[in-house]
């Protein structure tokens, strides 16, 4: 059965409680839904893609939501709350905090930043402080200091996998749930739709900004972060 | 010699290479100078009752970059490195957070919101987390924690001083410096101008709000205000 149908993915419930089936969806979207395209072959690659990287997570000693692929386009996951937070981690300056706060593209942070968005499509995602975290309800000191600690392992990992690559991990979006044991689980996914991913040498683009940025075909990029991949 | 003027006041240097001299203008503007206008008595109102609260504040401990009123419109205050932050108190939800978090207008928060905010015009003051504060330069993690002391300390003693004119303290901007000692110190002004505040009662703005909104004269408002202050 349907429960959630996102703009990249559907989530269904499955025979078991405790475990959606997630279906990725070939829909692109930028600028909270105001940019919208199909593209054939969309979904089948970030499923791919996020699929292996919580693959790699886990391999590593990551645990999150993620069980089992089970098809091109479907996977299975733990059913989490979800956490109404976008936790974003950035090493380089690109994106909304250049214009926000003046940083320069390209300027790597003394040490990687963690953000925390508050998910509400009505408030366009407006970013929050930990004090807003705690009186919105969210989470509380402990969970905060968690929900950090997971992200920036989370980022270590994913920078010594992107290193394998040749490639830079500018920043990216994780979210975060709790399962039925109230444990805080990484979820969602990581893809190139939800990361920036820059070429070592070349600063070539491998992510969502080529199609933000009508910089290049998303598809063939997609498919040639995946075929890098190989290399891990 | 004038060392800065602003939207407000204009800043002028003294004989004594640590004490500025503050002039309080008669402009009104709102919306980061989008709304502007001029406003006979105002620079005497905002300069009198800053240092009233100023006075106030000496007298119950809590030191501030104020010396001494000079006239009705000028007072000696000691220079400080100013931080560049806009340091905002909450209790009461109201303007921006309703906005931009969904808070009802009125609501009470369970505990006082410390905000930071960028000053940065060419930015719009945005709303900045510790970690910024951190990756900007701005202040370290000893100094955060020393503003948010003084802003909630300075909260209480407001409130307290409200509770005896029958007001509710809403929310306040304040800035802090350092003085030549490296000591972090309560600056800027504290009127009418950067509270907002409420009649217990009526719940009438005591405030720029009647400007902004344009529900009533700020001079009448100001003046109503001031003589409140008789009670303390
Ligand atoms: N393990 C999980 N259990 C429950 N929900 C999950 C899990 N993993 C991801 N989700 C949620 O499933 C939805 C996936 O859909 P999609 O990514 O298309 O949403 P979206 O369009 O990005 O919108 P939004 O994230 O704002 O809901 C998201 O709401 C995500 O938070
Ligand atoms: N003790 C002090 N020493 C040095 N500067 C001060 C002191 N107190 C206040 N200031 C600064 O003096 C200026 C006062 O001018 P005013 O309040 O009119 O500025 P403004 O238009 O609000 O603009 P902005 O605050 O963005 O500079 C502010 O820049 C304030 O930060
Ligand atoms: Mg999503
Ligand atoms: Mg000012």
């Amino acid at each position: 059965m349907l429960v959630y149908e996102g703009k990249a993915k559907r989530v269904f419930s499955t025979d078991d409680e405790q475990v959606y089936r997630i279906e990725y969806k070939d829909e692109v979207t930028a600028g909270n839904g105001a940019k919208k395209d199909v593209m054939a072959g969309k979904g089948r690659l970030n499923n791919l893609i996020t699929s292996r990287f919580f693959e790699l997570l886990m391999d590593a000693g990551y645990p999150s939501h993620f069980i089992e692929r089970l098809s091109d386009t479907e996977q299975l996951v733990r059913k989490v709350d979800i956490t109404p937070l976008e936790v974003v981690v950035r090493n380089i300056a690109a994106g909304s905090i250049t214009k926000r706060l003046g940083f320069t593209k390209g300027e790597s942070f003394r040490q990687p930043l963690v953000e925390f968005y508050y998910k509400k499509d009505e408030l366009n995602d407006p970013l929050v402080t930990d004090d807003h975290v705690k009186l919105l309800g969210i989470a509380d000191d402990v969970e905060i200091a968690e929900l950090k600690r997971q992200a920036l392992a989370i980022n270590d990992h994913l920078i010594a996998l992107m290193n394998r690559m040749n490639l830079d991990l500018v920043d990216f979006k994780i979210e975060f749930g709790k399962d039925k044991d109230g444990h805080i689980l990484l979820a969602d996914e990581i893809s190139p739709d939800t990361c920036r991913i820059w070429d070592k040498e070349t600063k070539e683009n491998f992510d969502k900004d080529v199609y933000r940025e009508e910089t290049g075909s998303l598809i063939d990029t997609y498919i040639h972060f995946y075929n890098k991949m190989e290399a891990l």
